[in-house]
């Protein structure tokens, strides 16, 4: 079952084509105003149809609150909202019921659910279900920002061209948040090569947490890595992730890797943010820093290879639909949404965990 | 709260120098023979002392099972097994209650514990807390091989020597498992250099689960990269995981990632399996494969600079105690007990996901 | 957090007047095609403004599944299903927003929610919010009963009238379901005899669950007891259960209370079920029965004395609306509902729990 | 799966003769100091061998707390404690393996579990398994206590002796807690009777909790009843439980169950607590009240009926061994640590969904 949250709980629902969408949010505390011009800002960051770059797929992405607030106010009960699927076409997709296509869910889920999966779109594991994350991230993001809290991404690579230069919070007002604009053109540009070869492109987006709090996660399982990666691993295409150094820290000797703790403005702070601001799962007030490293899109128009689920024939598949060349870009917001929702449930948790004021 | 499992419970408590440590796995079915010769070989492939170039912390390491067995088999109630703490030295910790080392958790738990922690050898952080991990682990594996599936892991690197070739399952009797000798030599080498220099390096380990079944995990934060990472984030010193592919796969086409389907043997494969054995969370029958990415052992016996958190002063730090230059090869177990106690959670999950026969 | 379920997960959401009401159903196998007239009938059965004895307010409850099915039939994602709320007058419960209605949830909620909770008819504490429950527990007892499992139920008692005689499965088909038809007139008169006096009345439901294989449950906190009470106290009104002969149990001796094991047919079973079909907290194969003892319906039209909120000032208070003098008999699909929710989550809980066949 | 809590977690696990049986409680916050005389006191009211109106089995129960705290005082991580078991004669019991004693889990354990169960002393649903409930319970009375809120509780009858008058915190001190010592000394010489006769007697335990503050809880499955019950339950020999006037309200009109608002001393409370201090699943300040109905020991000398689970024959059982003639008695602190554990886990949560002071 998917569900997400020990604090917070959110349950998201629907398929590519099913009537609707949506996600319930429960534990969201009454009294908070939602800012929804802000949310649609956010949500719009991730919709479809926006950019020759996206797939054509057009949706309004628009949420209706069915539940959870009383006049756009929170009132303590769980927050559900819905997007209806109006775009959908389904007969682009029946072709691929019994033919799997390379690089989706379309066999495993024709394996774990016996044949009875909804086979159109990819279901529910499609990257449209990825609409309802962003809207219980992006509530979340204004949870956190009430408290001074910023969640901020931006693309790290597109295949082998890479941003130069660190995160900063400017990157919000960017169409394609790259630091360095020059190089977001080389993506951009590579991006489009591979559309127009028929194929796709992976990337790297780079996510960062700040002005967080120390103390937040805990040991073992509790730890923010686990937590931010469970979230995170729930985007469709995400295949690795690492905090801080990461990947590189393997590499690294010890006295290189470890940060040393200095005094900064009376306040103990590391120097380096190797650690990507997790120290034994917790947070330590630095900059909470990760990367997910997302595979190319699988839908691609070259043909390839498949096989037929019931006569157990090889057959060359062409997929056609409505697809992006790649999915980072739409997928920022989805990433910054992840985050907000794993901090913010572990915030909440703090407010339990913290010795009670009486003893 | 540290908890593993949906269909499965695991609960680790212990911290370094409490009377013990220990675990309880809760929803083991009932009526599994434990064979204990084969969880304590599997225990000693982690236990400390074994070689010089680990701690000279001497444990036995053997588990007490004080419930759910009767007569050595499992009678479907919680197990709990504990292992004494007997070679604990507090006094070496009591230094470093109020001056953090850098990379350890010392700071943030202060911090997260209102400076009630236990100090002592890194407390419920430390790589101690691994033994439970593996005695969960252990007996997971042993259900998990009633099936048929192996669980099989290697040193993937340590620093920049890199081992070569592809996992097989004759590493299980290694004690120091690479596939290629060579590299291996290499690599202890190297380790021991960095012990003499005072310093610790980090590497990467590669697990694989063989011979699962296709149509485990599922959409969302229910697929096995979330379930998997999870559980491994778990590990100390995991900064970074991946899957299949995993990093690469952010510098590929999609042409070159997605796997051809294939008919073998009249079942259904993938030709390459760049996804890991993973597609939309669920597994799809290929090897499942990930990568964990360690960052160095933080305690080096180099001078360091740390801050005390009372006076909040800068001061310079020197790590004594008795530590691993290099945790790799002792983590390698834990990262097949992170994969098992995943794995077969999701596995027991599927016998209910199952479409039952009356319907 | 409200949330229901170990194997499956059930989640409710919605206000008595938010735009919608509805709920969300994980874990429900693939391949199961929903009968959407049994359910329909199922609905109607709690469904307001059926009868002269119940509240006037008209809802047609004709829930929409906006995910969870293709054509009909389950695919194995999250089942969401939701109910517009149409005759929503808000107006009616202005003016308790700040003085709360005796034996309603207006005080406590106003105190849990900080003031922000959704006031008007009760909220998310309304007995509206049954009609979600019942759409779960409408398809919990179909998949039951493909099973061949059936959930009875009837009026036990309105007031001081106690229906006589033992639950049969001929109650489902009654509009009043009392297996004394007489003693069921004398409660329907005594509901309109309270209803003419401006107050209302309480009661006792009898819930059983028939042909249930034994084994379902667990020690302690897995008990079907515990399962079923979390569930059933999830319902407006009710404030006490007893299984078996429960209440009457606490009076007994041993030899009496005890049942005794017999052979029928060759199965094991026991000649009386003074134990309502639970022993250890697990099912025994026999009948499981349980009492829901229900309060009597808050709203009455007699004046009653309550506080401002804001001023702390006493003022009478005569609550209008639309209200049923009597919350018993639309309550008792409701009992049901709560019954084959925990009852078809523990069948699945043994789906896994079983002992596996390879080891 | 056996465990408990949503803001806390308890998993209790042992069985009536494994090496040990204990809890780990989860969730407790760092800093609180243990008091350990208290808590052996709290923990002697239910130990065994006390009196000569309970059973002979004669065990110390002092935990032993393997981790979790630091010199006495909670350091963040999970609390383990375990208690030996001493004076366990499996050889009691041998005889019952296959001839499962009317009353007890034997017969649907063995289904449950497949014939693996542990059959001695009744394993996991031995009353043995209710210290370890007590330790866990123990520790969040002190947590109560800290902050003013007492629990306190009396035997409310056994058999049909019923005490007279109304809860008072000076029960506490009482080894038969009664308001009225003449009806006390009633029930104590019942109890002599039914045991001199072979046979055993079922009672009430009436339980409350004082100076709750109002908002624990919450609407559904999130109620204070649910909550309690699900807590309650997990004692062996509860068959019911009501909440205030509980049972009664079924009886009650409108007009009588409803209890008005008034002021005192500037707060708004209720002038009756017919509610039991909850309305709509949350506290409301006054205290809150409940009664566990208990069913008579199963264990009786008299000669009963079985039936051999091998050879399906049926048989006569005399069950020796070593048994309460009441349980009552001793299953009054297993009634209070229920509550408070139940309790304490509602006030953490109450700490997460109090709206923040930055919004």
């Amino acid at each position: 079952m998917s569900c997400y949250g020990e604090n917070l709980r959110l349950n998201i629902f629907g398929q590519s084509h099913s009537p609707a969408i949506g996600m319930t949010l429960d534990g969201v505390p009454a009294g908070v105003r939602i800012d929804f011009d802000a949310l649609q800002s956010f949500l719009d960051r991730r919709a479809p149809g926006r950019s020759e770059l996206s797939t054509a797929r057009k949706e309004d992405d628009i949420p209706e609150f069915i539940s959870g607030l009383l006049d756009g106010v929170t009132c303590g009960t769980p927050i559900t909202a819905i997007i209806r699927n109006k775009d959908a076409r389904k007969e682009d997709y029946l072709e691929y019921k019994n033919l799997p296509r390379p690089g989706h869910a379309d066999y495993t889920a024709a394996i774990k659910y016996g044949g009875y999966q909804d086979y159109s779109g990819g279901g529910a594991f499609s990257g449209r279900m990825t609409a309802p994350l962003c809207i219980a991230g992006g509530i979340c993001i204004q949870l956190l920002e009430a408290q001074g809290i910023k969640v901020i991404s931006r693309i790290y690579s597109i295949g082998d061209v890479y941003d130069t230069g660190e995160l900063t919070d400017s990157l919000l007002h960017k169409n394609f948040p790259t630091v360095d604009d020059e190089q977001g053109l080389k993506m951009q540009q590579l991006i489009q090569n591979v559309k127009n070869s028929g194929d796709s492109v992976g990337g790297i987006i780079e996510c960062a947490v700040l002005n967080l709090p120390a103390g937040l996660g805990g040991p073992l399982f509790d730890g923010m890595e686990s937590r931010i990666s469970a979230a995170a691993f729930g985007i469709p295409g995400v295949k690795g992730i690492d905090f801080g150094l990461g990947i590189d820290a393997a590499k690294a000797k010890g006295s290189e890797n470890n940060d040393p703790y200095t005094v900064k403005d009376g306040r103990i702070v590391t120097e380096t943010n190797n650690c990507g601001g997790i120290l034994g799962g917790i947070t330590n007030g630095m900059p909470l820093r990760f990367r997910l490293f997302m595979k190319p899109t699988p839908s691609i128009a070259k043909a390839q290879r498949s096989v037929d689920m019931v006569s157990i024939q090889e057959k060359e598949i062409k997929v056609s639909g409505r697809h992006d060349p790649c999915i980072v870009p739409r997928a920022v917001p989805c990433a910054e949404a992840a985050a907000a929702v794993a901090v913010y449930d572990a915030l909440l948790g703090r407010e339990k965990e913290t010795r009670p004021k009486w003893i």
